[in-house]
């Protein structure tokens, strides 16, 4: 299978994350990148494919905000990492703002995701990662994976969350649905529910959206995957959301993705996407569902039946000793 | 003049905030209440009134909120106080939420305001200082001050932020509502938009609100006081916001106020509560306004020319040094 990683994605490594009340080490690290180029092998630089792919799905002042913040970050006279600490509550209007503290909270859905000097080069070259994936497959591969990193599921249209800045498989998605394919489906099964891409496709029904995660009740991003969310408008029945408890073994995971694939099929996509995250391990350090590193081979086994033109992108998986094993486990399962 | 204030609200004292990226001291410390106190001289002990009037203001889930956050953040094993780092993001509905971090998210649009083992009885003390000091000038005194901390114009009807819990001008506005007083006008003359007392009446006819304050454009809280905020529904033009520049001065100062002051007389309130905050002065450490101590004998002379039954209630102010003799200037200029 092509693989398609550009080194320009380790860029991005902030200092810390606030974490429980206190700053933690940050667990999105480019050490994740070297787990997973030393298990899988050679890989191929993405083309540069510019930002058009990138804005057909993200606000233009939200790209603008990415590329600015580090300076006004600067230019405030701060050190360290850009985080932000104030938040427009819900319902709260767009408004033009100034400041790089109203900018970063307008922007942003936690607390958690900073923004350093080489957040959008890494990001950018994560998303053209994934376009070149998506290309391959156009282009008749049967399935590529895009070594995504910083990963993109938690990112919005305009705003950052959750260890994300662009949305790799909305990115891909959309860029799948501008070559000409008609119905595109993206199989989320990260450990956390993919609130951005949801958000970015929730109105449309051009885009199925289905999503087998840690029930959000209890588990992060709380606010986003609950399984009464099913889309709206146009899009109304082709969002899916399957949380699970924690302890979730390999069984019971199957079991929800085989009624995601179900309800993939029925729709009938030209191109599957799947947010890939290793973050449901058994030994994953911030999260609490027990697949096995051979479980990954018989998830991607049963998505790869379907036989739908499929791009994986990278999402989560903090454990970094096992992350190279278990994204092997998964494309080789394909 | 008569003045309320309990011995309990010192109790909240969180140990730091997230400040420009990083943690620093708590600004609102229970340091500010003495050097008060000390200017001012013998306060009366509130008597206690009760949750009523508190829930005649606040959502019974953000008070329920309030109480049991401690616990929950105990429960989940964490030490220190409770802070918020995942926001729902504008449009987000309201959900029913387990996790502590969920739920302080939901009721929080910042991150600088911890919630303590004491923040309850502190801040249901604080509001019992307001509602004393009301029912002081319902009962027929000129005007009262209640002397509360922590302060509360930046908390809504079910959330908290910018070091506030309980809305105690509201509290106070709805106390005289409930008594019978048919329209009643709030002034806020803190540096910072009071958005929390402006949510709670905008869309209400019946209370005017009234604020000169830093512009949102780039002070904190950002995301409301802007001059096109005028109200809504039957509240529609009973919302006053008269944003000023840095390095605003008396004079500037004292325009504005004036022309909030005629808004307010147009309005012909039957009671008036000012939220005074004193960071307005020229050395507080957050703010970037230029008042002087005797300044604030003028805004005061002012607004009591107008002749209102008067309920003064503390909001900010975090120069410590100089705090008490700018209270003292005010209480004094009324």
């Amino acid at each position: 299978m092509r693989i398609f990683y550009d080194d320009a994605q380790r860029t991005h490594a902030p200092a810390r994350e606030l974490h429980n009340g206190a700053f933690a080490a940050y667990a999105e690290t480019p050490a994740r990148l070297d787990a997973i180029l030393k298990a899988v092998g050679p890989t191929e630089t993405p083309a540069d494919r510019g930002e058009a792919p990138i804005l057909a799905v993200h606000d233009a002042a939200y790209i603008a905000f990415l590329k600015d913040a580090p300076r006004l970050w600067q230019e405030a006279g701060r050190s360290g990492d850009a985080i932000p600490y104030a938040f427009p509550i819900r319902g709260r209007r767009p408004l033009r703002l100034d400041r790089v503290d109203a900018l970063l909270g307008a922007h942003a859905f936690d607390a958690t995701t900073p923004i350093t000097a080489d957040t959008w080069r890494s990001a950018y070259a994560s998303a053209q990662s994934a376009l070149a994936a998506t290309q391959a497959v156009l282009d008749g591969e049967r399935a590529a994976f895009a070594l995504c990193r910083p990963p993109g599921h938690h990112a919005g249209a305009d705003y950052c969350g959750g260890y994300c800045h662009l949305n790799v498989a909305a990115i891909a998605a959309q860029a799948a649905r501008d070559a000409g394919v008609e119905r595109v489906a993206i199989l989320d099964i990260d450990y956390h529910h993919g609130n951005g891409t949801q958000d970015i496709f929730y109105a449309r029904g051009d885009v199925f959206y289905a999503s087998v995660h840690a029930d959000p009740k209890r588990d992060y991003p709380f606010y986003w995957g609950h399984a009464d969310e099913t889309g709206e408008g146009p899009g109304l029945g082709t969002t899916l959301n399957l949380p699970l408890p924690h302890g979730t073994t390999r069984d019971a995971f199957r079991a929800a993705q085989a009624q995601a694939l179900e309800r993939i099929a029925a729709f009938d996509p030209g191109l599957l996407v799947v947010s890939f995250g290793a973050d449901t391990w058994e030994g994953d350090p911030i999260s609490q569902f027990a697949l096995t590193t051979p479980d990954y081979a018989v998830l991607a086994s049963d998505i790869a039946a379907r036989g739908w033109p499929t791009v994986i992108v990278m999402e989560g998986g903090y454990a970094v000793n096992a992350l190279g094993h278990n994204v092997l486990s998964f494309l080789a399962g394909f």
